[in-house]
Protein backbone atom coordinates (compact mmCIF):
# COMPACT_ATOMS: atom_id res chain seq x y z
CA UNK A 1 0.00 0.00 0.00
CA UNK A 2 1.41 3.01 -1.24
CA UNK A 3 1.31 6.09 1.42
CA UNK A 4 0.31 10.05 0.56
CA UNK A 5 3.15 11.89 0.00
CA UNK A 6 3.97 13.98 2.94
CA UNK A 7 3.01 17.81 3.29
CA UNK A 8 3.04 19.98 6.30
CA UNK A 9 0.60 21.31 8.51
CA UNK A 10 1.30 25.22 10.10
CA UNK A 11 -0.12 26.68 12.92
CA UNK A 12 0.42 30.68 12.24
CA UNK A 13 0.04 32.24 15.41
CA UNK A 14 -0.83 35.80 14.86
CA UNK A 15 -0.59 37.54 17.68
CA UNK A 16 2.92 36.44 17.70
CA UNK A 17 3.91 36.32 14.29
CA UNK A 18 5.83 32.88 14.84
CA UNK A 19 4.45 29.25 13.92
CA UNK A 20 4.56 25.93 14.47
CA UNK A 21 4.23 22.68 12.15
CA UNK A 22 4.77 19.35 11.70
CA UNK A 23 4.88 16.89 8.60
CA UNK A 24 1.84 15.29 8.35
CA UNK A 25 0.59 12.16 6.32
CA UNK A 26 -2.82 12.71 6.92
CA UNK A 27 -6.14 14.39 7.70
CA UNK A 28 -7.66 11.70 9.81
CA UNK A 29 -10.43 13.51 10.96
CA UNK A 30 -12.66 17.03 11.03
CA UNK A 31 -16.06 18.47 12.17
CA UNK A 32 -17.36 21.16 13.21
CA UNK A 33 -19.17 20.65 16.43
CA UNK A 34 -21.38 23.55 18.58
CA UNK A 35 -18.32 24.90 20.20
CA UNK A 36 -15.54 24.93 17.92
CA UNK A 37 -14.24 22.73 14.95
CA UNK A 38 -12.02 20.01 15.37
CA UNK A 39 -9.53 18.25 13.31
CA UNK A 40 -6.78 15.15 13.87
CA UNK A 41 -3.73 14.54 11.35
CA UNK A 42 -1.50 11.56 11.59
CA UNK A 43 1.67 13.05 11.75
CA UNK A 44 4.99 11.42 10.22
CA UNK A 45 6.95 11.56 13.71
CA UNK A 46 4.82 13.06 16.04
CA UNK A 47 2.13 10.43 16.16
CA UNK A 48 -1.45 12.36 16.38
CA UNK A 49 -2.06 15.82 15.75
CA UNK A 50 -5.41 17.70 17.40
CA UNK A 51 -6.02 21.03 16.40
CA UNK A 52 -9.12 23.06 17.75
CA UNK A 53 -10.41 25.81 15.95
CA UNK A 54 -6.59 26.59 13.96
CA UNK A 55 -5.09 25.93 17.08
CA UNK A 56 -2.78 22.81 17.91
CA UNK A 57 -3.99 21.05 21.31
CA UNK A 58 -1.95 17.76 21.57
CA UNK A 59 0.08 15.83 20.04
CA UNK A 60 0.97 12.01 20.87
CA UNK A 61 5.11 12.30 21.60
CA UNK A 62 5.16 16.26 23.41
CA UNK A 63 1.55 16.11 25.28
CA UNK A 64 3.34 14.42 28.23
CA UNK A 65 5.13 17.75 29.10
CA UNK A 66 2.28 19.67 29.73
CA UNK A 67 -0.38 17.00 31.09
CA UNK A 68 2.64 16.23 33.47
CA UNK A 69 3.16 20.01 34.05
CA UNK A 70 -0.23 21.30 34.75
CA UNK A 71 -1.16 17.95 37.58
CA UNK A 72 1.96 17.25 39.51
CA UNK A 73 3.21 20.38 40.95
CA UNK A 74 -0.29 21.54 42.73
CA UNK A 75 -0.33 17.65 43.80
CA UNK A 76 2.85 17.67 45.10
CA UNK A 77 2.52 21.20 46.74
CA UNK A 78 -1.21 20.89 48.43
CA UNK A 79 -0.51 17.94 51.30
CA UNK A 80 -2.77 16.04 50.23
CA UNK A 81 -5.44 17.08 47.90
CA UNK A 82 -8.61 14.77 47.76
CA UNK A 83 -10.95 16.65 45.62
CA UNK A 84 -9.82 17.71 42.13
CA UNK A 85 -11.83 19.13 39.31
CA UNK A 86 -10.72 19.79 36.01
CA UNK A 87 -12.48 22.34 33.80
CA UNK A 88 -11.54 21.56 30.21
CA UNK A 89 -8.94 18.78 29.93
CA UNK A 90 -11.12 17.06 27.39
CA UNK A 91 -8.42 14.77 26.05
CA UNK A 92 -7.97 13.67 29.24
CA UNK A 93 -4.27 13.41 29.45
CA UNK A 94 -4.25 15.56 32.86
CA UNK A 95 -7.15 13.41 34.26
CA UNK A 96 -4.55 10.61 33.95
CA UNK A 97 -1.84 12.58 35.62
CA UNK A 98 -4.51 13.12 38.28
CA UNK A 99 -5.03 10.02 39.05
CA UNK A 100 -1.77 8.63 39.32
CA UNK A 101 -1.72 10.24 43.19
CA UNK A 102 -3.19 7.75 45.10
CA UNK A 103 -4.08 10.56 47.92
CA UNK A 104 -7.13 11.71 45.39
CA UNK A 105 -10.72 10.92 46.04
CA UNK A 106 -12.20 12.06 43.49
CA UNK A 107 -11.92 13.65 39.87
CA UNK A 108 -14.55 15.51 38.01
CA UNK A 109 -13.73 16.12 34.75
CA UNK A 110 -15.71 19.43 32.85
CA UNK A 111 -15.59 19.50 29.56
CA UNK A 112 -18.12 21.28 27.56
CA UNK A 113 -17.75 19.77 24.34
CA UNK A 114 -18.12 16.40 24.65
CA UNK A 115 -16.21 15.41 21.09
CA UNK A 116 -13.04 16.51 22.33
CA UNK A 117 -13.25 13.66 24.46
CA UNK A 118 -15.04 10.90 21.67
CA UNK A 119 -12.40 12.14 19.60
CA UNK A 120 -9.47 11.79 21.80
CA UNK A 121 -10.77 8.23 23.36
CA UNK A 122 -10.60 7.25 19.07
CA UNK A 123 -6.99 9.08 18.71
CA UNK A 124 -5.55 9.31 21.72
CA UNK A 125 -6.46 6.14 23.99
CA UNK A 126 -3.55 6.13 25.64
CA UNK A 127 -4.55 9.60 27.56
CA UNK A 128 -7.91 8.03 28.32
CA UNK A 129 -6.75 4.82 29.68
CA UNK A 130 -7.49 5.82 33.42
CA UNK A 131 -11.26 6.90 32.33
CA UNK A 132 -12.63 3.92 33.95
CA UNK A 133 -11.17 4.86 37.35
CA UNK A 134 -14.13 4.88 39.67
CA UNK A 135 -12.66 8.01 41.05
CA UNK A 136 -13.34 9.75 38.16
CA UNK A 137 -16.42 11.04 36.87
CA UNK A 138 -16.73 13.32 33.14
CA UNK A 139 -19.05 15.57 32.60
CA UNK A 140 -19.91 17.50 29.99
CA UNK A 141 -21.35 20.61 30.53
CA UNK A 142 -20.35 24.06 30.61
CA UNK A 143 -17.32 24.56 33.32
CA UNK A 144 -17.82 28.11 34.33
CA UNK A 145 -21.83 27.57 35.24
CA UNK A 146 -20.39 24.28 36.84
CA UNK A 147 -17.72 25.92 38.68
CA UNK A 148 -20.33 29.08 40.31
CA UNK A 149 -22.88 26.76 41.77
CA UNK A 150 -20.02 24.17 43.11
CA UNK A 151 -20.39 23.51 47.03
CA UNK A 152 -18.04 26.47 48.96
CA UNK A 153 -15.48 24.93 50.21
CA UNK A 154 -15.43 21.42 48.51
CA UNK A 155 -12.48 20.89 46.25
CA UNK A 156 -8.59 20.81 47.04
CA UNK A 157 -7.48 21.44 43.38
CA UNK A 158 -8.89 22.88 40.41
CA UNK A 159 -6.93 22.59 37.56
CA UNK A 160 -7.82 24.93 34.38
CA UNK A 161 -6.69 22.97 30.84
CA UNK A 162 -8.64 24.84 28.98
CA UNK A 163 -7.78 26.00 25.50
CA UNK A 164 -6.79 29.93 24.73
CA UNK A 165 -8.89 32.95 25.53
CA UNK A 166 -10.70 33.12 22.69
CA UNK A 167 -13.71 31.38 21.54
CA UNK A 168 -15.36 28.93 24.32
CA UNK A 169 -12.68 29.29 26.62
CA UNK A 170 -12.84 32.81 27.15
CA UNK A 171 -14.70 33.64 30.48
CA UNK A 172 -12.03 30.87 32.14
CA UNK A 173 -10.01 33.80 32.32
CA UNK A 174 -11.26 36.55 34.73
CA UNK A 175 -11.95 37.35 38.07
CA UNK A 176 -15.50 36.08 37.91
CA UNK A 177 -14.44 33.00 36.79
CA UNK A 178 -11.62 32.64 39.71
CA UNK A 179 -13.84 33.92 42.61
CA UNK A 180 -16.08 31.16 41.68
CA UNK A 181 -12.58 28.84 42.09
CA UNK A 182 -11.73 30.46 45.57
CA UNK A 183 -15.13 30.31 47.09
CA UNK A 184 -14.97 26.16 46.09
CA UNK A 185 -11.67 25.63 47.13
CA UNK A 186 -11.10 24.57 50.64
CA UNK A 187 -8.77 26.68 52.87
CA UNK A 188 -4.76 25.27 50.77
CA UNK A 189 -6.60 24.77 48.11
CA UNK A 190 -5.06 25.48 44.91
CA UNK A 191 -6.17 26.96 41.46
CA UNK A 192 -4.02 26.03 38.53
CA UNK A 193 -4.28 27.79 34.91
CA UNK A 194 -2.57 27.20 31.95
CA UNK A 195 -1.03 30.77 31.17
CA UNK A 196 0.09 31.10 27.78
CA UNK A 197 4.01 31.66 27.04
CA UNK A 198 5.97 33.67 29.06
CA UNK A 199 7.83 35.00 25.57
CA UNK A 200 4.70 35.84 23.62
CA UNK A 201 1.88 36.41 25.75
CA UNK A 202 3.50 38.56 28.50
CA UNK A 203 0.34 40.79 29.03
CA UNK A 204 -2.03 38.07 29.34
CA UNK A 205 -0.42 36.16 31.79
CA UNK A 206 0.32 39.70 33.97
CA UNK A 207 -3.79 39.81 33.34
CA UNK A 208 -4.09 36.56 34.60
CA UNK A 209 -2.24 36.98 37.69
CA UNK A 210 -4.00 40.22 38.12
CA UNK A 211 -7.39 38.82 38.00
CA UNK A 212 -6.24 35.78 40.19
CA UNK A 213 -5.36 38.71 43.29
CA UNK A 214 -8.64 40.31 42.53
CA UNK A 215 -10.72 37.13 42.87
CA UNK A 216 -8.86 36.64 46.24
CA UNK A 217 -5.87 34.47 45.75
CA UNK A 218 -2.61 35.98 47.41
CA UNK A 219 0.17 33.80 47.12
CA UNK A 220 0.80 32.96 43.01
CA UNK A 221 3.70 31.30 41.61
CA UNK A 222 3.89 30.72 37.72
CA UNK A 223 5.46 27.66 36.31
CA UNK A 224 7.73 27.71 32.86
CA UNK A 225 8.33 24.51 30.97
CA UNK A 226 9.44 23.25 27.52
CA UNK A 227 5.87 22.37 25.32
CA UNK A 228 7.26 22.25 21.49
CA UNK A 229 3.38 22.58 19.90
CA UNK A 230 2.24 25.40 21.72
CA UNK A 231 3.75 29.04 19.80
CA UNK A 232 6.94 29.72 21.14
CA UNK A 233 7.20 26.18 22.22
CA UNK A 234 7.63 27.43 25.58
CA UNK A 235 4.79 27.32 28.26
CA UNK A 236 3.53 28.34 31.75
CA UNK A 237 0.89 27.83 34.03
CA UNK A 238 0.17 29.70 37.11
CA UNK A 239 -0.54 28.55 40.72
CA UNK A 240 -2.66 30.01 43.04
CA UNK A 241 -3.12 29.20 46.40
CA UNK A 242 -6.28 30.00 49.03
CA UNK A 243 -5.27 31.22 52.49
CA UNK A 244 -1.60 29.37 52.12
CA UNK A 245 1.61 29.85 50.61
CA UNK A 246 3.32 28.72 47.52
CA UNK A 247 6.99 28.77 48.91
CA UNK A 248 7.47 25.30 49.25
CA UNK A 249 6.52 21.86 47.51
CA UNK A 250 6.35 18.32 48.98
CA UNK A 251 9.90 17.61 47.45
CA UNK A 252 10.69 14.36 49.05
CA UNK A 253 7.55 13.10 48.23
CA UNK A 254 8.23 14.28 44.68
CA UNK A 255 11.46 12.66 44.56
CA UNK A 256 9.95 8.95 46.14
CA UNK A 257 6.70 9.58 43.84
CA UNK A 258 5.58 5.86 43.40
CA UNK A 259 4.56 6.23 40.15
CA UNK A 260 6.31 7.09 36.28
CA UNK A 261 6.79 10.41 34.85
CA UNK A 262 8.62 11.06 31.60
CA UNK A 263 9.27 15.03 32.81
CA UNK A 264 8.43 15.80 36.12
CA UNK A 265 10.61 15.04 38.72
CA UNK A 266 11.04 16.65 42.02
CA UNK A 267 14.29 18.54 40.26
CA UNK A 268 12.13 19.85 37.09
CA UNK A 269 9.47 20.71 39.34
CA UNK A 270 11.85 23.63 41.28
CA UNK A 271 13.31 24.08 38.11
CA UNK A 272 9.97 25.20 36.99
CA UNK A 273 9.92 27.54 39.78
CA UNK A 274 12.91 29.40 38.35
CA UNK A 275 12.07 32.81 37.10
CA UNK A 276 14.06 34.08 34.21
CA UNK A 277 15.42 37.63 34.80
CA UNK A 278 13.18 39.73 32.53
CA UNK A 279 10.02 37.37 33.69
CA UNK A 280 10.94 38.38 37.29
CA UNK A 281 11.06 41.78 36.53
CA UNK A 282 7.92 41.35 34.68
CA UNK A 283 5.82 40.00 37.34
CA UNK A 284 6.99 41.82 40.56
CA UNK A 285 3.80 43.34 41.89
CA UNK B 1 5.63 54.76 2.14
CA UNK B 2 3.45 51.24 2.05
CA UNK B 3 4.60 48.09 3.66
CA UNK B 4 4.76 45.04 1.83
CA UNK B 5 1.80 42.00 2.77
CA UNK B 6 3.88 39.97 5.48
CA UNK B 7 4.21 36.46 4.22
CA UNK B 8 5.67 33.84 6.66
CA UNK B 9 9.12 32.55 6.68
CA UNK B 10 8.74 28.54 7.91
CA UNK B 11 12.03 25.99 8.27
CA UNK B 12 11.01 22.62 8.09
CA UNK B 13 13.39 20.55 10.17
CA UNK B 14 13.38 17.24 8.25
CA UNK B 15 14.47 15.17 10.83
CA UNK B 16 12.12 15.66 13.40
CA UNK B 17 9.12 15.99 11.12
CA UNK B 18 8.86 19.61 12.88
CA UNK B 19 9.03 23.54 11.61
CA UNK B 20 9.42 26.75 13.42
CA UNK B 21 8.34 30.02 11.60
CA UNK B 22 7.87 33.53 11.59
CA UNK B 23 5.79 36.77 9.92
CA UNK B 24 7.87 38.45 8.08
CA UNK B 25 8.09 41.68 5.78
CA UNK B 26 10.80 41.30 3.75
CA UNK B 27 14.57 39.66 2.82
CA UNK B 28 16.90 42.21 3.49
CA UNK B 29 19.71 40.17 2.45
CA UNK B 30 20.97 36.64 0.51
CA UNK B 31 24.06 35.43 -0.43
CA UNK B 32 26.28 32.85 -1.36
CA UNK B 33 29.54 32.70 0.87
CA UNK B 34 32.14 30.23 0.03
CA UNK B 35 31.42 28.28 3.18
CA UNK B 36 27.22 28.35 3.36
CA UNK B 37 24.15 30.57 2.15
CA UNK B 38 23.26 33.16 4.51
CA UNK B 39 19.82 35.08 4.51
CA UNK B 40 18.79 37.76 6.73
CA UNK B 41 14.71 38.81 7.21
CA UNK B 42 13.27 41.43 8.77
CA UNK B 43 10.22 40.03 10.42
CA UNK B 44 7.34 41.76 11.80
CA UNK B 45 7.32 40.70 15.76
CA UNK B 46 11.00 39.10 15.96
CA UNK B 47 13.25 41.77 14.61
CA UNK B 48 15.97 40.31 12.34
CA UNK B 49 15.95 36.86 11.33
CA UNK B 50 19.51 35.20 10.11
CA UNK B 51 19.38 31.91 8.45
CA UNK B 52 22.17 29.97 7.12
CA UNK B 53 21.47 27.02 4.56
CA UNK B 54 18.26 27.44 5.55
CA UNK B 55 18.50 26.74 9.28
CA UNK B 56 17.23 29.48 11.63
CA UNK B 57 20.54 31.20 13.29
CA UNK B 58 19.30 34.23 15.38
CA UNK B 59 16.53 36.22 16.00
CA UNK B 60 16.94 39.36 17.72
CA UNK B 61 13.98 39.22 20.06
CA UNK B 62 14.92 35.75 21.28
CA UNK B 63 18.65 35.02 20.79
CA UNK B 64 19.71 36.13 24.61
CA UNK B 65 18.47 33.00 25.65
CA UNK B 66 20.61 30.73 23.56
CA UNK B 67 23.55 32.98 24.04
CA UNK B 68 23.07 33.80 27.91
CA UNK B 69 22.99 29.73 28.46
CA UNK B 70 26.13 28.81 26.23
CA UNK B 71 28.61 31.12 28.24
CA UNK B 72 27.29 32.16 31.57
CA UNK B 73 26.88 28.60 33.08
CA UNK B 74 30.41 27.58 32.54
CA UNK B 75 31.84 31.02 33.61
CA UNK B 76 29.93 30.98 36.55
CA UNK B 77 31.39 27.12 37.13
CA UNK B 78 34.84 27.82 36.21
CA UNK B 79 36.30 29.69 39.61
CA UNK B 80 37.79 32.01 37.49
CA UNK B 81 38.05 31.63 33.71
CA UNK B 82 40.95 33.87 32.21
CA UNK B 83 40.99 32.86 28.80
CA UNK B 84 38.10 31.88 26.67
CA UNK B 85 37.54 30.47 23.22
CA UNK B 86 34.82 31.11 20.79
CA UNK B 87 34.52 28.84 18.13
CA UNK B 88 31.96 29.30 15.76
CA UNK B 89 29.69 32.01 17.35
CA UNK B 90 29.83 34.85 14.09
CA UNK B 91 27.11 36.63 15.59
CA UNK B 92 29.39 37.92 18.28
CA UNK B 93 26.23 37.40 20.77
CA UNK B 94 28.78 34.44 22.58
CA UNK B 95 31.55 36.99 22.34
CA UNK B 96 29.26 39.37 23.71
CA UNK B 97 27.84 37.38 27.14
CA UNK B 98 31.43 36.24 28.10
CA UNK B 99 33.25 39.37 27.77
CA UNK B 100 30.55 40.39 30.69
CA UNK B 101 33.07 38.91 33.07
CA UNK B 102 35.62 41.17 34.77
CA UNK B 103 37.51 37.78 35.30
CA UNK B 104 37.97 37.03 32.09
CA UNK B 105 41.49 38.42 30.24
CA UNK B 106 41.33 37.35 26.87
CA UNK B 107 38.78 36.01 24.01
CA UNK B 108 39.20 34.36 20.74
CA UNK B 109 36.55 34.13 18.56
CA UNK B 110 37.13 31.71 15.11
CA UNK B 111 34.73 31.93 12.94
CA UNK B 112 35.06 30.19 10.02
CA UNK B 113 33.20 32.70 7.82
CA UNK B 114 33.67 36.04 8.29
CA UNK B 115 30.14 37.17 6.44
CA UNK B 116 28.16 36.05 9.09
CA UNK B 117 30.36 38.63 11.58
CA UNK B 118 30.36 41.59 8.93
CA UNK B 119 26.33 40.58 8.71
CA UNK B 120 25.62 41.03 12.15
CA UNK B 121 27.44 43.75 12.43
CA UNK B 122 25.28 45.41 10.05
CA UNK B 123 21.64 43.50 11.26
CA UNK B 124 22.28 42.84 14.56
CA UNK B 125 24.64 45.65 16.00
CA UNK B 126 23.73 45.00 19.40
CA UNK B 127 25.12 41.90 19.78
CA UNK B 128 28.39 43.28 18.08
CA UNK B 129 28.61 45.89 20.07
CA UNK B 130 31.43 44.41 22.60
CA UNK B 131 33.42 43.63 19.38
CA UNK B 132 35.99 47.16 20.15
CA UNK B 133 36.60 45.45 23.89
CA UNK B 134 40.62 45.38 23.86
CA UNK B 135 40.17 42.03 25.41
CA UNK B 136 38.25 40.37 22.74
CA UNK B 137 39.80 39.41 19.19
CA UNK B 138 38.46 37.98 15.51
CA UNK B 139 40.06 35.35 13.71
CA UNK B 140 38.27 34.00 10.69
CA UNK B 141 39.64 30.53 10.11
CA UNK B 142 38.61 27.39 10.36
CA UNK B 143 38.55 26.59 14.05
CA UNK B 144 39.06 23.00 14.17
CA UNK B 145 43.07 23.52 12.85
CA UNK B 146 42.84 26.50 15.42
CA UNK B 147 41.90 24.17 17.72
CA UNK B 148 44.19 21.51 16.52
CA UNK B 149 47.15 24.08 16.54
CA UNK B 150 46.77 25.89 19.83
CA UNK B 151 48.88 25.31 22.94
CA UNK B 152 47.94 22.99 25.48
CA UNK B 153 47.19 23.92 28.50
CA UNK B 154 46.19 27.49 27.23
CA UNK B 155 42.40 28.12 27.73
CA UNK B 156 40.10 28.04 30.65
CA UNK B 157 37.20 27.54 28.90
CA UNK B 158 36.08 26.36 25.04
CA UNK B 159 32.70 27.33 23.81
CA UNK B 160 31.45 25.67 20.29
CA UNK B 161 29.00 27.62 19.32
CA UNK B 162 27.99 25.96 16.06
CA UNK B 163 26.12 25.61 13.28
CA UNK B 164 24.32 21.84 13.56
CA UNK B 165 27.00 18.90 12.58
CA UNK B 166 25.94 19.28 8.69
CA UNK B 167 27.92 21.40 6.57
CA UNK B 168 31.05 23.08 7.77
CA UNK B 169 30.69 22.16 11.50
CA UNK B 170 29.94 18.88 11.04
CA UNK B 171 34.09 18.25 12.15
CA UNK B 172 32.97 19.98 15.38
CA UNK B 173 31.31 16.57 17.10
CA UNK B 174 33.97 14.21 17.13
CA UNK B 175 36.37 13.04 19.33
CA UNK B 176 39.28 14.52 17.29
CA UNK B 177 38.00 17.51 17.31
CA UNK B 178 37.34 16.81 21.41
CA UNK B 179 40.23 15.94 22.03
CA UNK B 180 42.02 18.78 20.65
CA UNK B 181 39.83 20.84 22.95
CA UNK B 182 41.05 18.59 25.60
CA UNK B 183 44.44 19.36 25.15
CA UNK B 184 43.90 22.84 25.03
CA UNK B 185 42.46 23.08 28.17
CA UNK B 186 44.18 23.91 31.58
CA UNK B 187 43.32 21.39 34.30
CA UNK B 188 39.49 22.62 35.70
CA UNK B 189 38.94 23.69 32.28
CA UNK B 190 35.69 23.29 30.55
CA UNK B 191 33.98 22.88 27.03
CA UNK B 192 30.33 23.86 26.43
CA UNK B 193 29.19 22.40 23.18
CA UNK B 194 25.79 23.37 21.89
CA UNK B 195 23.91 19.74 21.63
CA UNK B 196 20.62 20.30 19.74
CA UNK B 197 17.27 19.71 20.82
CA UNK B 198 16.56 17.29 24.27
CA UNK B 199 13.49 16.18 22.37
CA UNK B 200 14.14 15.90 18.72
CA UNK B 201 17.81 15.01 19.05
CA UNK B 202 18.57 12.69 21.43
CA UNK B 203 20.69 10.09 19.51
CA UNK B 204 23.27 13.08 18.75
CA UNK B 205 22.72 14.34 22.17
CA UNK B 206 24.43 10.70 23.20
CA UNK B 207 26.88 10.59 20.69
CA UNK B 208 28.26 13.89 21.55
CA UNK B 209 28.36 12.80 24.78
CA UNK B 210 30.23 9.37 23.78
CA UNK B 211 32.68 11.65 21.94
CA UNK B 212 33.75 13.83 24.71
CA UNK B 213 34.39 11.00 27.14
CA UNK B 214 36.14 9.04 24.34
CA UNK B 215 38.19 12.42 24.52
CA UNK B 216 38.94 12.50 27.99
CA UNK B 217 36.33 14.37 29.47
CA UNK B 218 34.71 12.53 32.82
CA UNK B 219 32.60 15.11 34.12
CA UNK B 220 29.55 15.95 31.84
CA UNK B 221 26.46 18.26 32.59
CA UNK B 222 23.75 18.74 30.16
CA UNK B 223 21.61 21.81 30.65
CA UNK B 224 18.18 22.44 28.93
CA UNK B 225 16.91 25.97 28.02
CA UNK B 226 13.80 27.15 26.20
CA UNK B 227 14.96 28.68 22.13
CA UNK B 228 11.62 28.98 19.64
CA UNK B 229 13.77 29.77 17.10
CA UNK B 230 15.35 26.46 16.89
CA UNK B 231 14.07 22.75 16.13
CA UNK B 232 11.19 22.14 19.34
CA UNK B 233 11.74 25.31 20.21
CA UNK B 234 13.88 23.34 23.22
CA UNK B 235 17.62 23.38 23.00
CA UNK B 236 20.52 22.20 25.54
CA UNK B 237 24.47 23.03 26.41
CA UNK B 238 26.54 20.22 27.20
CA UNK B 239 29.38 21.17 29.77
CA UNK B 240 32.46 18.85 29.46
CA UNK B 241 35.23 19.90 32.58
CA UNK B 242 38.74 18.35 32.19
CA UNK B 243 40.23 16.86 35.84
CA UNK B 244 37.72 18.28 38.10
CA UNK B 245 33.73 17.90 38.69
CA UNK B 246 30.72 19.20 37.51
CA UNK B 247 28.79 19.06 40.82
CA UNK B 248 27.96 22.69 41.38
CA UNK B 249 28.62 26.31 39.81
CA UNK B 250 29.44 29.21 41.75
CA UNK B 251 25.97 29.91 42.63
CA UNK B 252 26.77 33.39 45.22
CA UNK B 253 28.87 34.70 42.65
CA UNK B 254 25.71 33.90 39.94
CA UNK B 255 23.47 35.68 42.24
CA UNK B 256 25.47 38.90 42.72
CA UNK B 257 26.10 39.41 39.14
CA UNK B 258 27.56 42.61 38.86
CA UNK B 259 25.97 42.95 34.83
CA UNK B 260 22.20 42.51 33.49
CA UNK B 261 21.10 39.46 31.87
CA UNK B 262 17.35 38.89 30.66
CA UNK B 263 17.38 34.90 30.94
CA UNK B 264 20.27 33.92 33.04
CA UNK B 265 20.46 33.62 36.84
CA UNK B 266 21.26 31.69 39.18
CA UNK B 267 17.93 30.11 39.86
CA UNK B 268 17.67 29.48 35.99
CA UNK B 269 21.37 28.38 36.05
CA UNK B 270 20.60 25.57 38.37
CA UNK B 271 16.61 25.01 36.58
CA UNK B 272 19.20 24.12 33.37
CA UNK B 273 20.56 21.38 35.40
CA UNK B 274 17.36 19.47 36.24
CA UNK B 275 17.30 16.47 33.94
CA UNK B 276 13.71 15.42 33.01
CA UNK B 277 13.14 11.64 33.86
CA UNK B 278 13.33 10.67 29.92
CA UNK B 279 16.76 12.82 29.61
CA UNK B 280 17.72 11.43 32.92
CA UNK B 281 17.28 7.55 31.92
CA UNK B 282 18.38 8.01 28.00
CA UNK B 283 21.93 10.08 29.39
CA UNK B 284 22.58 7.19 32.34
CA UNK B 285 25.66 6.06 31.43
Amino acid sequence: MSSPTPSWYHEQHDYSGSSIGFRVRARLHAEQTPFQSIEIYDTTDWGRLMVIDGCMMVTTRDNFLYHEMMSHPALFTHPRAKRVAIIGGGDCGTLREVLKHEEVESVVQVEIDERVTRLAEQYFPELCEANGDPRAQLLFTDGIRWMAECAAESLDVVIVDSTDPIGPAEGLFNEAFYRSCWRALRHGGILVQQSESPLAHLPLLKNIRKAMKAAGFHALRTLTFPQPCYPTGWWSATLARKGADLADFRERGAAAKPFPTRYYNAETHRAALALPEFLREALAD
